[in-house]
């Protein structure tokens, strides 16, 4: 017993990780999407079960690629100029379920298992936390 | 009888009109918003109730103003190069529930209550409507 627990080591009460699970797309999909002048589509990011909507990032046709070929996702950081794989840093990761494009496919929705705190750097599940006339309606 | 009926009119069978509900803000509230080179801030807007993503659509600032202030729902058109107001044409308005900043103040969440078939042009219901892998996935 002692050496079966000892064989569990630090992942004794870890539970078990989600599962990626990659979205196959062929080229005729991807042509579909249109990137702006800097080459980025916006990406909604809403967590599944809950439709949550979590946070809105920046995808350039790697990013997107990539968020689909591996299950997590990728996005591109307009301020480091650099690409990010959500929760690389944090822990907080996103496990990809879906991915849609809108009708004029300059925009993706992609539906994700959120593992963590949630999607926020502040710490707070989603980036949208902040309400307008919230201030107001406190005051009244 | 037949003179309580017809003084019902053209109203007999139709539901009441979703009500608007402006959101009053102050200033405070809107200088947390920037604005990209253009003018415009991505407005994610999410259906009530549902949940449901309906669309990505692009507010400047007298937009997002007219938004809050009428509780209706206005957007720039960046090819028309117009405002438009949601529902004009189509009828398929959107009652303003809602609305948040996110994180960093360059993207916005407005929770509507959808009226007629929806948001989308093309008639669907959330302008999400095509999945990526969905013709591989429907090929197997």
């Amino acid at each position: 017993m002692l050496g079966e627990e000892a064989g569990l080591g630090p992942r004794r009460g870890r539970r078990t990780l989600p599962a990626a699970t990659p979205i196959v797309v062929d080229d005729a999909d991807l042509s579909q999407i249109k990137f702006n002048a800097d080459g980025l589509v916006p990406a909604i990011v809403q967590e599944q079960g809950t439709g949550q909507v979590l946070t809105l990032a920046w995808m350039d046709a790697e990013a997107l690629r990539r968020t689909l070929s591996t299950g997590r996702s990728w996005f591109w950081s307009r301020s480091r100029k650099e690409y990010w794989r959500k929760g690389d840093t944090s822990g907080d990761r996103q496990w990809v379920r879906e991915a849609y494009y809108d009708c004029d496919g300059d925009a993706l929705l992609i539906v994700v298992e959120q593992e963590g705190r949630g999607a926020c750097h502040t710490g707070e599940h989603s980036c949208f936390f902040r309400a307008f006339g919230e201030t107001h309606a406190e005051s009244q």
